[in-house]
């Protein structure tokens, strides 16, 4: 499915604050003085967790939404995810009143069908193949005439994404560095994007889990290599690098590390039991990298961006 | 021991305020579109399970500790305490640089205890009977010269306790109610005196656990009646009504509601899921309270209290 593919500009993600910030959380910034102890720098959680749908994909999908014309949007959108990506586009579209299609494989799990479902869009299953997906995608699209919006490799969505890093801004003007997870990379290419344009002398830095490092592989060679099947319990991160967020990144990201399973789970836990947050895996990933000392923090005014919170209270890493 | 029994009144809350705004945490007021779909109401979280050592003590120990003369704050501060209050009596101690003196039955769970210490306090074992930590705390008292601060039971704790109620007020003046757990009272009477001082058609409701049904009796019947040894996953709030906030409460709240074991269950988990943040059991009883339906919340802009978020993550209830 063809996609925007044209990378949005500062100015986008200025627009994107104005059309969205009625129907988003200002979410707060959070700060913990043992954090601040262990790291040696002062970190700040910029907590997309409070976010509606639990994550900051709310922030995109709205952008995509609700820049749509009339026309365009009464015929609804469409999607290929089983995760925050497809509750944010159902929540956003029941905010216009517009009909969402997402179609998800039959092996998806219950409870995120039932959340997809119960912010109102049309479910259609498939196999879980990405050719099943494509497939049945066009076919909803071809019968709905919906307009597709792709969980990343979108300028609404890279757009939309930034508006976290401007509220950051804002709140906190004297930052010098801020880090978010990649994936596919929207919310590294929106923030890094915002970032570098509000304050160019800023550090915009991304992390990854070592076991699906797609993202730190192609930021060090210059060209895409995508991910096979990875193995990571940050499964918001498993998926490979867009090209759209990517010639973004290689613009404007100053780095990409890495860290471990082991340290993943350990930060994660960390922030739950001393932050009385939920944190999902995916980021608990830059938290990692600061507590493993991957990224120089010491002495620096350092954000993180908390995606999500959306977990299976049954089924917890420990 | 003897407490300071004169009860605080609103000069003494805002002088509070002054006292300690250096030290905590403004901590955030978030909502959810679900808990106000679900519910009728608009509603308001005040997330002091943010408040530094995760819990509202950190204002009433602060206020107290910020409160002491210099010769007095030279020899300390002591309690007898295996909870939250100890924690933060232990950290407010540490920030003005004097010693702090805890009393913790030799049965206090480890994990306690480890966080007593590491907040810099001095630890004395007894023996777990009511009559063992008394006359231990006394011993240390007379050996120190510390000042006893009760949990509860003292002017300067009340006041500082009712500081979340001011900042909810100017965060939020247009509330039609706060509803606060009870256990000893400090922080339900506080929140009263500061709210209905600010506002006085403002509702203040106190929400308990129908197995710790005390405050519940004692308001019922005009005279404090001791709770024996309630069976109640709400920890924090298994202690007595203290006399001081009793007196309060008489003239501020207008009603204390119950509820069952398994209501506190399963409105803690809801927040968890829905909210992405981490509660106790006690503050999950005024969620569970306007869940139940014990409290009339439809149509109406209504506060909770979220007092903690210190839990422990390998003994959850589900």
């Amino acid at each position: 499915m063809k996609t925007n593919l044209t990378p949005p500009v500062f100015e986008d993600v200025k627009e994107a604050r104005q059309r969205i910030s009625e129907h988003i959380h200002r979410t707060p910034v959070l700060n913990s003085k043992q954090v601040n102890q262990k790291t040696g720098g002062q970190i700040f959680f910029k907590c997309e967790n409070f976010q509606k749908v639990g994550a900051f994909k709310f922030r995109g999908a709205s952008n995509a939404i609700f820049s749509l014309s009339d026309d365009e949007a009464a015929k609804g959108v469409a999607t290929h995810s089983s995760g925050n990506h497809a509750q944010a586009l159902a929540l956003a579209a029941k905010l216009r009143g517009i009909p969402a299609y997402v179609v998800m494989p039959e092996n998806a799990p219950k409870v995120k069908v039932k959340a997809v479902k119960n912010y109102g869009a049309e479910v259609t299953f498939c196999e879980s193949t990405l050719e099943a997906r494509e497939s049945t995608l066009e076919k909803v699209v071809a019968q709905t005439g919906a307009t597709f919006i792709h969980p990343y490799d979108d300028a609404r969505i890279v757009a939309g994404q930034g508006t976290a890093a401007l509220e950051l801004l804002e709140d906190h003007p004297d930052l010098d560095m801020i880090i978010a997870p990649v994936g596919g990379g929207g919310l590294l290419s929106g923030t890094a994007l915002a970032a570098k344009s509000i304050k160019p002398d800023i550090q915009v830095i991304g992390a990854e889990p070592a076991n699906a490092d797609d993202a730190f592989r192609s930021f060090q060679k210059g060209e895409l290599i995508p991910v096979k099947n990875p193995d990571t319990i940050a499964d918001g991160l498993r998926t490979s690098l867009g090209e759209l967020p990517f010639s973004l990144i290689r613009k404007y990201v100053d780095d990409i590390v890495t860290v471990p399973e082991e340290s993943i789970i350990e930060a994660m836990r960390y922030v739950w039991e001393r932050m009385n947050m939920i944190i999902e895996a995916s980021c608990a990933v830059p938290v990692a990298a600061v507590f493993d000392g991957k990224v120089d923090v010491k002495g620096k005014k350092v954000a993180i961006i908390i995606t999500g919170g959306n977990v299976d209270l049954d089924n917890l890493p420990w």
